[in-house]
């Protein structure tokens, strides 16, 4: 089994942002050579969440509607207490992010079959940005056979 | 490493439904000859979701209820205007399935030890439909060794 | 490819509690001689999860208080009306935790590379205990090359 490993770097919104990656995932298949086996999407933030959606502008702007209902970020949280905490003092308040994090998930894999990726074509694997603007990292691994 | 690709189709219910996965994914393990190495099942579609619960009758019941409070089909989405985006007049409106799906995931990942899918004894992997009932499709792969 | 499988068996606190599962995994990897492939987790009940979150002490009770706010044990549920179903009559009312358990997901896979789990600084692998106490099992199951 041949393994090629790589990373996604970007730069992201303000607040909560998605962003398509599907570019970059065909572009890493394509560069590793790999025909059959499998991709696996893992975030590298516990305030970035990796999920498969359907980019459809509005609906974009639904979800971040809906995310910040769901994870109010002027609710109440212990861990927004920066000053009680073991931690310097401009860490971000960011307990909603970490909460909608945890809910949405870390990582997808995702089957390749003749190089390409085995998906609907609506589906597009996407990074959740909910603590943005930040720059950030999306480990990308390709395993498979030629 | 051996890889043997496959689909599960199935028509889904009204509305939410759960869809117990196991009987045609333990087909497919025993079918692939591999017993040692692991199971992804993969949902095709932006509008289901792939996750592991209890398949007892009630509970099913109380996922439908509580999704449906969760994200209820009534609220306003932008996503459902869909005199307003460029798509066919006819697209469902159906944003709040998209969110239920994004928060349940996608895929998940399963050890295949001895032939066995590892997994406790109430645990069955299931495609969840959410915009349903449609004719649907999940991604079945088998890795690993005989 | 060589596969290595294990088990992480640990005893959880009351209700809802969080574990860190990275010692385990790292000496899973250690042991496993692995250098290059990837990891999985994966949950074997169907009221804990697999996520990937900051083991920061608030932050840990602020998921405890907003799971119970998401989904509130004392709400109405079908599955806790346990003289109806075909069960014995000492299980658990905890439709609540199977819930909470679907959002969070099952299973999370991580890439090796050189030895080491591709995760950032404060990213932790943790085992959501969903109704406590109990004893607990999580698959670990490494892939990959040497």
């Amino acid at each position: 089994m041949k393994i090629v490993a790589s990373f996604i770097e970007l730069d992201t919104g303000e607040g909560i942002s998605l962003h398509d990656l599907m570019p970059e995932i065909k572009q890493a298949v394509a560069k590793s050579g790999i025909n059959n086996g499998f991709v696996t999407a893992t975030s590298q933030h516990t305030t970035t969440a990796i999920a498969i959606n359907e980019n459809e502008e509005r609906l974009l702007e639904d979800v971040k509607a809906f995310l910040t209902r769901l994870v109010p970020p002027g609710d109440r949280y212990l861990h927004n207490d920066i000053a009680l905490r073991d931690c310097p003092e401009d860490e971000p308040e960011n307990a909603h992010s970490h909460l909608a994090a945890m809910l949405l998930g870390s990582s997808e894999v995702i089957a390749l079959a003749d190089g390409e990726l085995v998906l609907g074509q609506y589906q597009s694997v996407m990074l959740y940005e909910l603590d943005g603007p930040r720059r950030r990292k999306v480990s990308v691994q390709v395993y498979g056979e030629e």
